[in-house]
């Protein structure tokens, strides 16, 4: 992070350190092109009474107020008022609603964006930060295979920011309906209350949640510990986790003929199929695991989190799952499947963790030399004529001593630095990282291709 | 805009207006690293402090508050509060300071991003718009070549732009230091005041700006008509520019030995040197404009606003200059100069003025058929080969019928829908723009290149 970065909680890079990150984004939107997603772009702010609906997060949004009305926010209900917008989420319910008929359904959107959150900063946590999204939403109903496909697609782009540095990421997915047939087969009615404290688990520990189950969702020692043992229930292939299931809910004593049973095998086959399809991809990517259970309560469906290798510190990179009933109109429904990948918390990591580092700060390749300020007009004749070819190029700021100029060029990693024609040399380009020197015309002349493009590399000598 | 837009001055495109503004966005950004700028982002909130340091905006901030703030917001006095940033170089200045040990100076840098104005919303006018900005700010000094290629780096971009269905764009040039010896040379002193009301020639006429002069300015009515005079001076190139200028300051009685006049010839061989430069390269490119005064007062040297053909009543769109005292640390000064393109505005134009349109609405080249959802995951597999040789590619969302996966291509404006091999035939693709269909395989199969990628096309019918 830039060093005298001045306010807690809002990142910002330095420009090398940018560079990281602009070729993240660069990575991801390529993924979720290649695979048929749409851009979208939407605006920061929303309603108060959109921002506030959705439970957990209301509490950390940051509100605005124009400077004329300062003193008079107050006339306004916050409901009313315009704040700025803390996931991508909302915002896309709101879209797709209000553009619902312009569309085409199943609507497959990315959307790589800032969100704030006025939380305490903590290490890792930001106020402002950037969230890169995958959703799709169709109109009234969404085939299920989707719920497989999606985190599939974030597995893929993962797997492609290893390039930055990024250690292996596994998805872990559940499926509310697996846990809340399973609650209500056990006799619990209040299956918010307790996939609130089941998602506490890995924070506070199995004694805590156990008290927490049996003091604010009424459940008994009993009906505790089989919440417990479900959470624990984890799989790499679909027939291990029906099996462990189906074992588990036989010793809970859950009527296989009962509704609950019933809900819990919908989500059982749901699940299954998520860890076989993807297995079949790339084994071990994608994971049941039955102790997911995602604060938030719109999801209805699937849900997953993201861990990497050697990296839980950071939490889950990459969350979402299923919500049938976020967006709607009347009695339409939108019902939806996404992912969330919190970028700004992988870059940082891939930065500081990784050592992930821009082979240059400059995106030019080649510093035409100035050999005197009426010369100037030469030079960037010059460096018009590799510009028009695709080279990036600088020109020197003042025609100082030439060790001065290769100096400016070596400060910004530009590697090449070209001398035009003078009284005493014919024009020739030097490579100041190899030292070769060469006679060479603007016109045909092309960087050797290691020095072509401003890349990410990662010093493993750093690790 | 997409038609439900729900706020009023904050624009939100449709998936296929977004790739418009997505590519006229790459194409900037390209053209800014070409010539060597590098990429920087900064934090959307500054403190109140920073953003009523600058004088005409401060009045369309927006501040923030945290949700748990509410009713409190008054404790903090406004320059403590956060707010938005309403443009990029106020951000600059103070990345520029907070950063200096780790720049390399001088500091070239390129920006896009949003930014936001609490004003009233009016035709062209967002409260959420995109700015692309340009800068390079020197550690102490700044030469004045800078001056020349900067508003040359934005005319080859608006070049660039012209693809998008952009008019030409004219670069329109004055520099403060003519006009302040200009001014000085006749007798007057309220050197901010003169510039704030020759400002508003173009909204409110000579006669209103004239007696403004007299009533605000101290002005006579001779030293009123005089500026009015200068406003009205416009010139092609430097010797042009030169002798209308020392023609004038004679008839108005100059001194040829005086500061103001020396100041006035310094402020005129740096334009003039800009427009020879720029038509060098461009003829025509920029040009010498008298009346331009830019509202804001920290300009020091140059100052430009760009007008594009035909399309004056979209104002300025792309506007900047030099400034020597923005930012500024002790006493070290940091020197700028930079234009800024508004980018929404010129978004819109080309969506709803000159019809630009993406080829079409999804990035796909492929949508692959499904035969029944059992074998969904050979279309799977077929997709996943195709991306991997970097062939953009959806699959049906539903196995319904055929005519209902093909009309799903057609509206999304995927050009060709793939049929996996069945019983009855062998795998083949259909081009459905031209009917065409052929044997194919997933392994080498490529699409014709006019429809290998997503573009933007101006439909000049609809002009």
């Amino acid at each position: 992070m830039a060093k005298g970065a001045s306010l807690s909680g809002f990142p910002e890079w330095l420009p090398e350190e940018r560079v990281v990150e602009q070729q993240a984004i660069d990575t991801l939107r390529r993924i979720f092109e290649l695979n048929g997603f749409l851009g979208i772009e939407t605006r920061a702010v929303e309603q108060g009474s959109s921002l506030l609906k959705k439970g957990e997060t209301s509490k950390e949004i940051y509100l605005l107020s124009r400077l004329q009305e300062v003193g008079q926010e107050h006339d306004t209900p916050v409901e009313d008022r315009l704040g700025l917008h803390f996931d991508l989420t909302v915002p896309l319910s709101r879209y797709v609603v209000e553009n619902a008929g312009a569309l085409t359904f199943p609507f497959k959107r990315w959307q790589i964006q800032k969100v704030w959150r006025g939380e305490r900063p903590q290490e890792g946590r930001f106020r402002e930060f950037v969230q890169a999204d995958i959703d799709v939403v169709g109109n009234a109903e969404l085939p299920e295979h989707y719920e497989v496909e999606l985190p599939l697609v974030m597995v893929n782009a993962m797997e492609s920011l290893r390039a930055f540095g990024l250690p292996k990421a596994t998805v872990h997915a559940n499926n509310r309906k697996l846990s809340e047939g399973f609650y209500r087969g056990i006799g619990l009615t209040d299956i918010e209350g307790v996939l609130r404290e089941i998602d506490k688990l890995d924070k506070i520990g199995a004694d805590e949640v156990t008290k927490l189950l049996v003091e604010t969702c009424g459940a008994t020692a009993k009906q505790a510990e089989a919440c417990l043992r479900l959470a624990e229930l984890s799989a790499s292939t679909g027939a291990e986790l029906e099996s462990r299931f189906n074992a588990l809910s036989k010793q809970c004593g859950i009527d296989k003929t009962s509704e609950a049973f019933a809900l819990a095998q919908q989500g059982l086959s749901t699940l299954a199929m998520i860890v076989d399809e993807s297995a079949k991809i790339r084994p071990g990517s994608v994971i049941a695991d039955l102790k997911i259970a995602r604060g938030l309560d719109y999801y209805t469906g699937s849900v997953y989190e993201t861990f990497l290798d050697g990296a839980a510190s950071l939490g889950s990179i990459c969350s979402g799952g299923r919500y049938d009933n976020l967006a709607s109109q009347g009695n339409r429904k939108y019902p939806g499947v996404g992912l969330s990948i919190g970028l700004s918390r992988l870059v940082s990591y891939m930065l500081h963790g990784a050592h992930a580092q821009a082979s240059r700060i400059s995106p030019a390749s080649v510093l035409v030399a100035v050999w005197n300020e009426e010369s100037r007009g030469e030079s960037n004749r010059i460096a018009r004529e590799l510009r028009s070819r695709g080279i990036s190029t600088d020109v020197a700021p003042k025609a100082a001593k030439l060790g001065k100029q290769i100096r400016y060029a070596d400060h910004l990693g530009i590697p090449y630095v070209w001398f035009p024609a003078s009284d005493d040399a014919e024009e020739s380009v030097k490579n100041i990282v190899t030292g070769e020197q060469l006679a060479a015309q603007a016109v045909s002349w092309t960087p050797d291709s290691v020095y072509a493009q401003q890349t990410v590399r990662v010093d493993s000598d750093k690790r």
